[in-house]
């Protein structure tokens, strides 16, 4: 049994039954990332490649980690390292990752859009770990996934979304998988980075955070890219952490049992105090934790259409 | 049986038999690498390090999934990480390596001869992956593969050669090899891009390329090292594809069932109209698959030299 | 049997018994590095993160090499590549690689002292690979190692350790070790690179080499960071190389079979000069291939304490 498609390239085309499916199988991936012999060989002789156009700790990390698990072969290429310096094309780059007989390749781009163009192209299977705004899944899926395993399930549950949704390429994934799934979301943030118009998605917009954390069951805290603050017409950073930051006071207004969570890395101080980032309501680690699981289930799931 | 050298330095001192036996393992590495478990015990517990003092995704992703698909642990060393930024030399990183028990070191420099001087110190086998403008055999081994499985051999073929050969490692190694194999092997590119008296290798120049093109069974195009051009003696760009770039009606001329050789990355519009880099006469994508088996190939004759 | 600790952080801090038994371990993984098939099944499923803040080739190298000879998934995180760039803390950056079930966390890091935030807040091992100016047990065990293996023992040898003592973790991490295996220990350099007080380690300080190597068994030479040099109260390059160099008529002052020791990478002409550093005295290389064999009697040690 496998997924009905090639590759993984966004939760906005994905069925309920699709999510649902890659859940449960992360869940036994996880008793085997976490127990003391914590390797398969599952994936024994298959090659993914590890793309990366922008660079990344901990995404490279998680993947890199659940191929290895899974025993396959792994290849990490980054830019620096890269011919994308002697000037190809990056659908020449993947053609060439593709005739070394190349499995399944994870790409992070900068540009929204560019996994569609390998996926199209290439017979190997194409997971999007991140293109420039558009969607990052695999987060996505980890936090579902996160939140089912704590809250039992997802039907239901008010989440809300905090911080800069207008760049965020996770927020986007967070949504469609949470409204698929049959959540209420809220997104909290400075007008200037709330996207105009994202009620059509089906979810509801507050400029005040008090007011959308009241009654909430789950907090996913988005990452302040530090480097655009205080330009123009972004908040500074210290005005984003008196409006937006969140601290115990504000999270006693949420239900009781409320989950923090944040994708990483976090700016202490900023999105979130140490006191909550630290705290019991907080669910961070485990969404690394869950990462793991997560994707070695997706690779799992699309090797499996292959063969 | 294996090879009766320690080595593989470059072509121009390799006789015919071992480059038939080379590509002759060549095969049944392909075999293997394209099959769905791409993935063999036979450098299992050999440790294969690749040490780069110039950037290349491919040729050192190649080498890396060869020795990989062939159970080997692969160490990555490149320059920008090594401790060559601390001022040790050549030679003494290299014994610091072999100092760990490695069994091969697949060297990549920029300066012609740097694979001499690590052969002759080192237990360890050396392979030569592209040494300043001399020599690059791993390359032309695999050229000679593409051509003897495309067109059945290569005794008696007329291949063309295009561009800066001046400059060009592959170059050398593939007149090198074809020579030996007994093709016909034409040069064209512009005077300044051609060795003065490199008549003496037994090659033909041509500085106009329709005229070596005519009858040509395999057209080898070389890459254009861009941030070189339009500077003093050289052509720019415009001027290059315009007498040099290989385009439809250019590729007309030659002998029904030409193939069209890059060595990569290409500079789609530089040296080949996308029509042709893409089109029924190029085996460029085939060439970088032929290079995984040809290096399992390598790295499989010269650790059986060791045993 | 393991050892009594979760980390390995300073030799100042282990008992003799500890050294000893990693010592006796790293006999046995000697065998196994450097046999035909250098690889045991020991830490099949287990994951080892190399976290490294400063570059070092030779350190990494070594570390990933014993890994993966005892079958570990190795990860490698330098410093470029890292979220570090993303401002997260050294904290966050090491709970969230627990978080992925890290097995042992090697860490380099210009801090003195960094390595034990780490190990206090972690349930993963970590060991140090080098912090500041403080320690590098790793290297100070293989020297250890290496010292026992050529002479049968530490225990009264007369063992002198020149060069930039006061910025150096490899003279701290040695001195300690000598003296917990009974060693004489004595420190040669100019005034300026001998830390004020040292005495009260129990060494003796002379600041003519000659006089310091008259009858000795071992002679350390300690890297010079050669960006220093000549920088306000610093000797030159030639003034060091002429007052502290090693030369032949130098190492003729000490003991029959005296061996020369270095860290690596070597200044050649600086601390040593070749003929000494490529001469029969000099066990430089073999403290490379001693590292490896050390180091997999950490990783051995480590895991065994968890399981």
């Amino acid at each position: 049994m496998g997924l009905k498609r090639k590759d993984i390239l966004a939760i906005a085309e994905m069925e309920k039954e699709e999510i649902e499916l890659i859940l449960q199988t992360a869940e036994s991936f996880k008793e085997v990332s976490t127990r003391e012999i914590k390797k398969v060989p599952t994936l024994r002789g298959k090659t993914v490649v590890n793309l990366f156009f922008e660079p990344s700790t901990r995404t490279r990390t998680s993947f890199e980690l659940a191929a290895k698990r899974l025993s396959a072969d792994v290849i990490n290429i980054s830019t620096s390292s890269s011919s994308v310096v002697k000037g190809e094309t990056l659908l020449d780059t993947a053609r060439n990752i593709e005739a070394m007989q190349s499995d399944i390749i994870i790409l992070r781009h900068a540009s929204s859009g560019a996994p569609y163009i390998l996926a199209r192209a290439l017979r190997s299977a194409v997971i999007n770990a991140g293109d420039g705004s558009h969607e990052h899944p695999s987060q996505g899926l980890l936090d579902l996934y996160t939140i089912k395993e704590k809250k039992g399930g997802i039907q239901g549950l008010k989440v809300v979304i905090v911080g800069d949704v207008l760049h965020s390429r996770v927020a986007r994934s967070d949504i469609h998988g949470l409204k698929k799934l049959g959540a209420e979301v809220h997104l909290a943030g400075p007008p200037t980075m709330i996207p105009l118009g994202i009620e059509q998605w089906g979810v509801k917009v507050h400029y005040r955070l008090e007011e959308a954390i009241a009654g909430a069951d789950v907090i996913i805290l988005l990452r302040l890219q530090l480097e655009r603050q205080g330009k123009g017409y972004l908040p500074t950073l210290r005005e984003y952490a008196q409006l937006y930051g969140l601290n115990s006071k504000r999270v006693a207004l949420a239900n009781n049992g409320v989950l923090v969570m944040h994708p990483g890395p976090i700016n202490r101080g900023v999105e979130v105090t140490p006191e909550v980032a630290d705290g019991l309501s907080s669910v961070i680690l485990e969404q690394v934790t869950n990462g793991v699981a997560v994707r070695m289930a997706l690779l799992y799931l699309l090797s499996g259409e292959k063969s």
